[in-house]
């Protein structure tokens, strides 16, 4: 029954493409359904959180066997998604250098170039010739390494010396030596570094893979395209969350808790519950005008949101502008003096349509008072004052989050709605009163 | 003196990193300043819009050379960035068969498979045994093959029939056929399918490169993993500026004209604002309950910003999930029983909030008057409807837009904050009027 949601297609293909979209019974029988050599082909292409979700309905006697099945950095991540007991009970499972191995791989943070690389990599000498490099990746080729596209050249302190590819080395006359062909300019990531970083050097690159290394240039793995893949995709969705005002959920939308969803939202909604709250105050300040004037209080959610929306648009472009390197926290001037002009060009456009729509309005007379001029002046004034301010703050914050530490997608676009309400409406009734003091106030 | 920018390190690996962070001068600057060897490295190695770049600079009669650096594909890309006249020009530079592929290859979208491939490829014919396949490969990577890492199984009519890794065809017997060891449980790509689809076929597997074939299974090109970095970045680049609210820009945000900039934040924006004028109509219908109780104007900026908020987690989260793929269409029951009592939950919990705030608030009778109870009692319950009603908007607006055929990321944190904005002023005066009518209204 469940295979109809595959249109009955339980090729490995279509297997990948739905596997996240169903539902964790559905994955179960499903995979129960398929045959031995099937079942592995599918555990071995899923992402880390699925094998776990396999490894741990199989019976414990077939434990063994599967877990064999993966590399050392595929078991790391494995087993650095359980908890204490269960990693220590699955240990046992491994021999003892393939143990050693993950055990170093798990040292590192899961978002680090220590945590995504694969410490099995194909390894040559500078001074054999190009004729035993090709046998001697043949032989290496046995063992589980999981990219011989490139082959990284070693001393014998594991210094890395240069990388040559494949491609380079059928080329290659046969009898000459491999430090005669291997490039030496290598671009490699620092074991320590972390995800954004290293996403950001692939996507400058053309390269399939790229060497992880000590501070003493000590060569420590490789971390291949498919895992950074990965990385940029999570990245990604952790700024949309943040963007979108709320804590980075971690998890598929429809597979985490409810509960803990709830919690991850709720609480960035309270911090900006709380923030707005001072709109109440600065409005309070205020009674008085609106008392007097009411056809104030009708203006005041477009002029504040429009300053909220310039601020959102600000702050989205910059920080992913931030996550993708095309600014840095040198560039702020640079920012500052674009969206200066920006900021006041949105604003005066926006003051305009304002102007006009009270202007314009049938009866305007009748809703707005006698003094409907004014009104639509002082309108039209606070939005390019609001919009101009949202535009430079909303701007101008994920450079100051950098700056002290924090990550820049945190200014949310709620977050700088938020600010930007309550700095609006203090605008807003500062200009209303130079307009309208002694007229309506 | 520009180089001082790159701490005087001229290395590619220094250049490739602040590349983007420089201006367009110090570019060309440190370009010269390099040489050819370097030159070429570098050129090789840069985004196709830095290659331009720097091609349109090169003195005409050395362009010819340059152009001949770049494999087809590549050259493709260059020549879809150039005006008519200009691409006419330079497709001049390139020898017939070269020129025959490259128009093949812009005859496909950029952002289509076709558009994204390299036709030239390894190909192994199935009768073939190990040895010759090895010689054959060898002989073949002479010419420009983007990858040898994998070949491609075809017959005579250049129907894919299978693959075999490098690593395979090493560990293989010499002597047996390659019809016997190739895999043919294939996944492939349609020259027609968008980068999303196969951003996620990549992330969803674990493949070096994917083939791309037509209808009939007929073999027309690969794609490489660092394709798809660029085009999950510029995905994730698309929808993140949407969410926040204007048009994708489409280029980095400092090397767009500041012109072109404001033009697309600005069709946003002043939708957004008319948008918003509603909300002083709405208004306008509650100039007679303002002006009995001004009180009800001082929390309006709080409980409508409340709704925007909510409304802006809710839909950027489906927006993120539904281009991850972790949510379809058909799940739209299943995301609308999740937010009900997300959004219920959520407004319970700042309904809460806000009915402390106004009880505990130093001389709170005085700030809002003797009925200061009922007024906490209708913030508080308009609240709760807000953020519930925020909720539902914001999660189901993505599954209309995709329904309708439309992007769901238009649906962004700004757009639902001022459908909220409207809807919310609209359900705090009916709740005002429930709780107030012949007390205060």
């Amino acid at each position: 029954m469940e295979t109809n949601l595959l249109n009955d297609d339980l090729s490995l293909e279509n297997l990948l493409a739905h596997w996240q979209g169903l539902t964790h019974a559905e994955r179960e029988t499903i995979f129960k359904m398929l045959g031995r050599m099937d079942q592995e082909d599918l555990f071995l292409n899923l992402a880390s959180d699925y094998q776990l979700e396999i490894f741990q309905e199989l019976p414990a006697a077939e434990k063994r066997s599967w877990m064999r099945l993966l590399a050392p950095d595929d078991i790391a991540d494995l087993l650095q998604n359980m908890d204490e007991e269960e990693q220590k009970t699955n240990m046992r499972y491994l021999d003892y250098p393939t143990m050693i191995e993950v055990k170093a791989l798990m040292a590192y943070a899961e978002d680090e170039a220590g945590g995504l690389m694969n410490s099995r990599f194909a390894r040559l000498r500078p001074e054999m010739t190009v004729e035993e490099a090709i046998r001697y990746l043949r032989a290496q080729s046995k063992s589980q390494i999981e990219t011989i596209y490139y082959a990284y050249v070693l001393d014998r302190h594991q210094v890395l010396l240069g990388v040559v590819s494949l491609r380079e080395l059928f080329l290659a006359d046969a009898k000459i030596t491999i430090s005669e062909i291997m490039n030496t300019d290598i671009v490699t990531v620092l074991q320590d570094e972390d995800q954004e970083s290293i996403s950001k050097t692939f996507s400058n690159h053309n390269f399939l893979a790229l060497p992880v290394v000590d501070e003493t240039n000590v060569m420590k793995g490789i971390i291949t395209g498919d895992d950074v893949i990965e990385v940029i995709e999570e990245e990604a969705t952790e700024d949309i969350q943040k963007i979108g005002g709320m804590e980075a959920l971690g998890e598929p939308y429809l597979e985490i808790d409810l509960l803990t969803m709830i919690k991850k939202r709720a609480g960035w909604l309270m911090a900006l519950f709380i923030g707005e709250m001072f709109t109440a105050t600065a409005m309070s300040h205020y009674e008085g005008e609106i008392a007097k004037a009411v056809v104030l209080a009708l203006f005041i959610p477009l002029v504040i949101s429009s300053g909220g929306n310039s601020g959102s648009q600000a702050t989205t472009l910059i920080i992913r502008a931030m996550a993708l390197g095309e600014v840095r926290l040198k560039d702020w001037w640079r920012v500052f003096s674009r969206e200066l002009l920006a900021g006041l060009s949105l604003g005066c456009i926006l003051g305009l349509i304002g102007m006009i729509r009270i202007l314009l309005w049938p009866n305007h007379q009748t809703l707005y008072g006698e003094h409907y001029f004014l009104v639509a002046l002082t309108v039209s004034c606070s939005l390019i004052g609001i919009v101009l301010w949202g535009t430079l703050a909303g701007s101008m914050l994920p450079f100051f989050l950098r700056r002290v530490g924090l990550d820049p997608a945190t200014s949310s676009a709620p977050f700088v709605a938020t600010l930007v309400d309550v700095t609006g409406l203090i605008i807003y009734f500062t200009v209303a009163s130079l307009f309208l003091k002694g007229i309506l106030l």
